[in-house]
């Protein structure tokens, strides 16, 4: 196993975070995302590798895992990060959007998760994390596809969870529960999430001994209503 | 909105006992599914309509409902009973297996969900039934398209029953805990569940007053661990 | 068995309904109240037993259980219908109010489903039924021994129905999610629950085939946000 | 507010690790326990202060919070790691039995979390948790009081959280998920949990900054069904 992570969908935010805290813990980095050209700078802060590739084909996928064996080994973490949101009132989503947050939230942390897997089981361990949302846990009014690929990732990490733990491998799903701070949002000061401290406590999830492991971790800020 | 039901996903077991409990109730039958034919015995028993749709597909999905609607008007009740099963070790199965599953289990129902939705609003009144599975609720080990596909189903469920539940239309999702007895299993007595018992469960939930509406009915046999 | 049904926490609303609801339906009835002299016009009314009882009191309990045995046998019915709610902000809540919540939720529950359970297991059939509320699912803000009382006696209901379903008898938890409708506020309309409505529930509830058994429902009236 | 811990229901195993990884982090701790005699070694080991009270009486919590405060200040981290299992079939557990369950995992827990907000309340910080275990969680066969006690925990710290959060105080449920390790079941390897990994999380816990804080956290080892 090398000290490398895989972070699918790349990009500003909590993913930018991620990276530069698996940078920190020591972890070479390879920046997975549909369009790399906007990973630059990341990519030049922290020497990492950025990887196009669209993580809902299974070719691609396959293909971004055979490579990065190759030149990296077995990563010791993989983060499936990436999202599709789609909401409104249920007459009127057209089926594309629904068909496009199954893709992008289910079909692509399945490719994800399976391309995880099959590197890991080789060492029997290593850590695979979903970033799942409230909507993967209570379905919202006028957020249909958006619920149907939250819950499917929710399902899919409790799926893999129980199947490869006993593999050695730790699957966790988190539960973002809550607006993450940005710079145009600061006004609103710590009553938004913290991408720092969410991707501290991603990091803490992956350092977890195996004897004491989290399944679901649920992180919203202290004023949120829940 | 007129006496009759739309059950997709059409065959035997449950949805054959579905189809005559609502014929019972004096309702008359639209039965769904990919291949026809083999509905032609219960088609004739029940003086029901059938139509061949693939639940998966949006434009076949639409002219269903077209269909139904010039022929027969506002469905008083509609059931989404059709699912696919694909399970294997995370890293065995065939990706596409998991898009089937996907595409089976949750975009059909979004799809049929969504032409039921469209009718009723026009109503303001109506029942909309998504047969769930244990698997929408735990995911289990070496079931992960199946538990995405199931979680999914879950959560659209959930999502239009907050959305439709004010608007006069009842959203339910029927968690089905255990094997259902079929003639070849006979020999197990009353230990697996009876189709009848679940088709007179949902017929039950169908006519329950919308001052007191249940949104998520577990049905398991009195022997079932869980 | 013999057809009979003991509502224990009897008083106006829900359990006269569902006193009424037994009494349709050819049961005879055993109402139990601390305070039996407000049951005398239900008790009329129905040809019932009115027991005086403090459900959190073992041998007091003990006593109704063999007086209603010896006076009418095993009953097929038992309903736990009692309550207390205590609320306000945790730091200033008297603790003799999280005391009070303890006993009359959670410890009344026990022995009145301890007394059934005893009968019912010589007949190795029976229904047993808690009224539970949305408390007992999501601890709200300043509801703390309400929160406790309602979480406890949906942990007992799970746990019987695992022990008990096996041996034939049926558990189950209500989830009332919603105000019920009283005399007082009946301008809402059917915006509130039903309390013929649940009782309506209840009795489908009992008469479930046991290879058809339902653990958990939730009723809530079909404009309640949820 | 002072960098000191309250541990109540302190003694071997995880309480004990507990209070060796506050005091690792500079914490003083005070520990709390009926019999304060067995605590000594501990005691002599981290110079800490024992105080002997029974967490399920008011009057003694109270005085607890009162002496601790006068001596030490406003505690920024009280742990309730109290609990009485108490298990058998529904039929024949002594009803006394339920009382204590609900009295030393529930009103004890509540008391204590009541206490500490009281304190914490003034500081508008500070960490409050409760050990709960997968018994709060599920209701198992055989374990209705268990069930009753760890479930009516649960419910307290989703309210006291819901309530506390905006006012700056983080309260958290942990699920112990599985055995932990002891000095005589040592045999079993990392298949058991952890003590100090437990404790090591809930160090974790209480270190998040408030703008991602965590309400429930599960913990099992590697090798755990769930």
């Amino acid at each position: 196993m090398s000290r490398y992570a895989i972070i699918v969908g790349a990009g500003a935010g909590l993913s930018a975070a991620l990276a530069r805290a698996c940078a920190a813990d020591g972890m070479k980095l390879v920046l997975v995302a549909r369009d790399i050209a906007k990973l630059a700078p990341l990519v030049a802060e922290l020497g990492a590798r950025a990887m196009a590739c669209d993580a809902g084909e299974a070719q691609a996928v396959d293909r971004l895992f055979s490579v990065a064996e190759r030149d990296f080994g077995i990563p010791e973490l993989v983060v499936f990060n990436a999202g599709y949101r789609a909401r409104g009132p249920i007459a009127e989503i057209d089926p594309q959007e629904a068909e496009l947050a199954l893709r992008n939230n289910a079909l692509a942390g399945f490719l994800t998760g399976q391309g995880a897997a099959r590197l890991m089981l080789k060492a029997g361990a290593g850590s695979i994390f979903f970033t799942g949302a409230t909507a993967g846990v209570k379905g919202f009014a006028g957020s249909a596809p958006f619920a149907m690929g939250k819950f499917a990732l929710r399902g899919l990490a409790q799926s893999m969870a129980r199947e490869l733990g006993p593999k050695g491998i730790h699957v966790a799903h988190i539960v973002i529960d809550g607006g993450i701070a940005t710079p145009r949002n600061a006004g609103e000061g710590d009553k938004l999430l913290s991408a720092q401290a969410i991707a501290a406590a991603y990091l803490t999830l992956h350092k977890q001994p195996r004897n004491a492991w989290t399944q679901e971790l649920d992180l919203r800020p202290w004023s949120e209503t829940f």
